[in-house]
């Protein structure tokens, strides 16, 4: 596809974090192309170069470095906006935007939860994308992108309940810093340190798995009921959620049945082959020591879950570790992925 | 006590990390002092401070700076000896001390589990001292302290034995590079990292607080029977195990009692004023960031326990956070503890 | 001195980070106890305990959590008032207090360099405390401590200037994440980084020195001449500042009497036997390894300065290392020593 | 160039840390192709993947994983070798396989000093190369890739010296974990700290710039007559060395002028457009908080070096932040492009 006939896209909290990281794996996109950038009041007139405090190790595009910043109002030329705002205002400005006929796809928690609403893992639950069908805006429409803690979590279970069912799920979390944005945790906090707190996480990651692996009756999503409990803490890593979690199954399976359903494990966005999608969703690792996340956060493009340690469980069935890349995987990737299958089954 | 009626005691495995840990808490202790230290044969022979590579940020004490460092055979002039011998020969030579007919206060883990070997922690378990008088050492002994994640946690968990009892334990750790010793955990293996495996961890932590916990008969120990699962992961904290504790208890409690039972819990160590017991042995905080290593793991000079976030729990009942110092309470502090407490009751 | 006879003291900028090391300091102080606290606006009126983000890892001292914070104007009971103020208001409200009648000692930078105002580390230039006389305040006064950067290189310099004379320093730093208050520093900037620019640092450095190090002739000071060259970095290191440090002396001297002029080194403080004063203000060691931030930070209660690896250099005549702890030393326990001195000395 | 047709290359010390970037930099290379794997006696005949503690965070390449490790022995049948074998072997088996007629390409220190064996860095002294037609072993020679430490400095001066001229460099370093190889630095040497000693590393500092700055007069080298005066410390960073550069210049120059001659600089490896050659050597930054490991470390390949911070120093000229990646630019990176140099130019 040209640069010419590229699909305009619109990126909404353009200067923060998770705005960064989408204008960073959209640069070189096959699809879509950064055609604006919206920011708050502050930002909105400057080019985009002189508005951000740019994190990210890869260089700033030139392309975007260039952009003047235009206000979060949906008077945007591009139909497909992607956004990266702030709870604390998201919630208004993507209705508003889904109102004047944009398609949203967001990472923000605000809208996740919305009965017509999908949260959307394209390995999981491709099929709840047909729930936008029932939003009240006129053509548009909001997708949202689940909490990226919740995110690794459920793509390890997804081929667990698939095969076994699920009864009860207990997750204990070592989050990465960049999960809190920038500034976020102030280093004097966090080295030689560990914050056993996230706030209002361990709720996300008790409740929006039962939606994700929720089923679509035609109509609405019929929340699972896998009792789950969580567990947050912060620690001195940069990028990549550790998790360790423990399952209880509702049929009884070997180690080697489990192993079997990760690695055969493959999906809408493989079959598709989405330009975001991980060649494989899982790669299960053997050694004891793995996986960890300066080792594996990037793997197969950072979109990859890297998992390890199943053993036998003395309280639920089994217990393993779960590693993925929270600002890829589980921010601004995974939203993108969303929107590459929403564009492959024709919703943009 | 002058320092002429001390009682004179050795430390084994002087030169490594726990043993350091051990001189550096004896240093100015009003009971004891330490006047051997002994070694492998590499550092036999030398004065200590040429043998030793001290990590500690106090000073080397300069009693001991100038001593000559002896074998680690069982002709020591003190009859009191703890070892902080590496486990890949403690086993033997702890023995050969105790059939000599030396009281031998061990860190190490080879021990731990004989029947007749106390497993001790001075505030749960005083009573299983008495064990010692069943070991066949002529007039010897080998008394044993847990491992350093086994410790914080089952301070936490005795005063909710004793009010409600205890079904399931569920158990994930945060734990500090000092539990590896030195030269430990590479930093190249840590720094932007999390290691979700320590060798030979987990399988402790599920049977040390079954036997610490357990009941003394008068002859032997009956173990508890609580379901424990351990999951057991490296952080880049230097000192400071934090642990992530879930429970099922036996008789329902609210947490207005649960906090009570912390709050109100004392012991034998406080009762007799040891001079290395805390003044209380657990702290319970009500901030939700707390407790985090670097800011409690020194609280009470280093032997108390901190807690925090205690909530109910989906799938058990109540979920919380532990916090202990891994080589003052869980090592070296905890096993001079375990002497004093032998001291005081007219063992030594 | 019982507590009913202690001299009552103010910390203005009390909820800051400066302001809550004061309070740390302070507490058991056997001169001064602090009575008043003060802040902005936004914490005036509330209890310090609910005003104040604690962040220190000693507790929040009791007798200081319960008093109301009052606003930063000149009405204070105390008349020895402590500034922990950020330089972006210190300067007025400094100047306010001073006209009041009040003693204010100040860690913020805006009235070091006023020509009437003593810039003092109290080993080095107690005789600059005369300056205060020369101040058109109505009785009060301000007298500054220097930067926390200046003050662990200027304790090193003065025995050398003293006995050999100095003609130029060459100072390249590698400063703690204390000293950038808190918040300060993000995680995301300095973990697995260096952060090679410090705002407004190179500058402090590199002509504090020249007015501590100089001469009152009675009536002003005199600045030194001496070329000093400084390269200022962030790392991640919680408390103590390392510095890199090239000497070019007026008169040839060995490594030995070099060393000797180290070890002699004592002053003022150390005669009047300051409570905050260390018992020698200089440590030399000898192990090339050596000053290391986590292991001598905390020398001789934080307030001594740690100096290793003298050798001859092939452009200066000699490079070393030297280690002092930022936030005690060079900032609320320096200013604390001031204090102390103007007291000993009748100024208060 | 077909896999049939690439150059078969052996690995000495390709269990090692140096030796295993080696190989992730070798792997799809377009002219070399790792073939064989040689290590020490421990290693020798088992599978490569089975020898190794990979502790890269790129997979260890299949090609690689499968191949039996021989020992260092002349009798491999590829005629180039690359060495990153311990300074501890080095010296004699480079020598044996030199003798024997193999092209030996070295990371050691051992030979780097040798007055026939070139100390290459492409960009600057290429015409060294003519050195090893004078070398005495029978059709092989050795070629050696400078200490990780001076080659980003070096490249950063040569600009510097062409247009300027060089009287006096001072340098302070803050080097990468990743430079002590693996296990290297213990992690409780490190975190929260810094440690101002490296042993052996400010003599080479000092030294190999002067030869590799040197002139071949078509015999010999004639040494550069710098005075360099280095300091090095040990910092909590995984890769990249920050270097904090002074220098005395012989002929007048504006900061313009300098940063001029560093934009402007290309060489050899630029000109024969080398497979690891960075497209520009040098990149400087205006931004006064770059260049920092973290973000610049991997820039072009990871073979550029990054400047920052140019101003005028008091006491020199001028003075400026360098930052290279260790590993990559300083270690098996450097010595795989002086490889690609032997290629273009017919020594291979």
């Amino acid at each position: 596809m040209s640069s010419q006939s590229k699909i305009p896209v619109g990126v909404l909290g353009a200067t923060g974090s998770v705005g960064q990281k989408f204008i960073e794996l959209l640069s070189n996109h096959p699809w879509f192309q950064v055609t604006e950038v919206a920011a708050s009041e502050k930002s909105a007139g400057k080019l985009y170069k002189d508005a951000v405090n740019w994190i990210l190790s890869t260089p700033l595009p030139d392309d975007v470095a260039g952009l003047k910043v235009k206000e979060c109002e949906p008077y945007l030329e591009s139909r497909l906006v992607f956004s990266g705002l702030d709870s604390s205002v998201a919630g208004g400005i993507e209705e508003a935007f889904a109102k004047k006929g944009y398609y949203v796809v967001s990472n923000s928690k605000n809208h996740r939860m919305d009965k017509d609403v999908p949260l959307l893992v394209p390995e999981i639950n491709a099929d709840h994308l047909k729930l936008v069908k029932a939003q009240s805006y006129n053509g548009g429409c909001i997708v949202t992108n689940p909490n990226c803690s919740t995110i690794g979590m459920v793509l390890a279970l997804k081929p667990l309940q698939d095969n076994f069912g699920l009864e009860a799920v207990n997750v204990v979390t070592m989050q990465a810093l960049s999960g809190a944005g920038y500034p976020g945790v102030a280093s004097l906090d966090i080295v030689d340190n560990v914050i056993p707190f996230i706030s209002g996480e361990e709720p996300k990651l008790e409740t929006e798995p039962l939606k994700i692996l929720g089923r679509f009756d035609g109509d609405k999503i019929i929340n699972n009921e896998i009792k789950i409990s969580a567990q947050c803490n912060r620690v001195a890593v940069l990028d990549g959620h550790t998790e360790c979690v423990q399952v209880k199954l509702k049929k009884k399976a070997s180690i080697e049945e489990i192993k079997k359903a990760w690695k055969n494990f493959s999906a809408e966005p493989q079959k598709l082959n989405l330009p975001t999608a991980p060649l494989r969703p899982i790669y299960y690792f053997e050694e004891d020591r793995y996986p960890q996340p300066r080792i594996h956060r990037n793997l197969d493009k950072g979109m990859a879950v890297s998992i390890g340690r199943l053993r036998e469980d003395p309280i639920f069935d089994y217990k393993f570790v779960v590693l993925s890349h929270n600002t890829n995987r589980g921010a601004a990737g995974g939203a993108l992925l969303c929107a590459e299958l929403m564009k492959a089954e024709g919703y943009i």
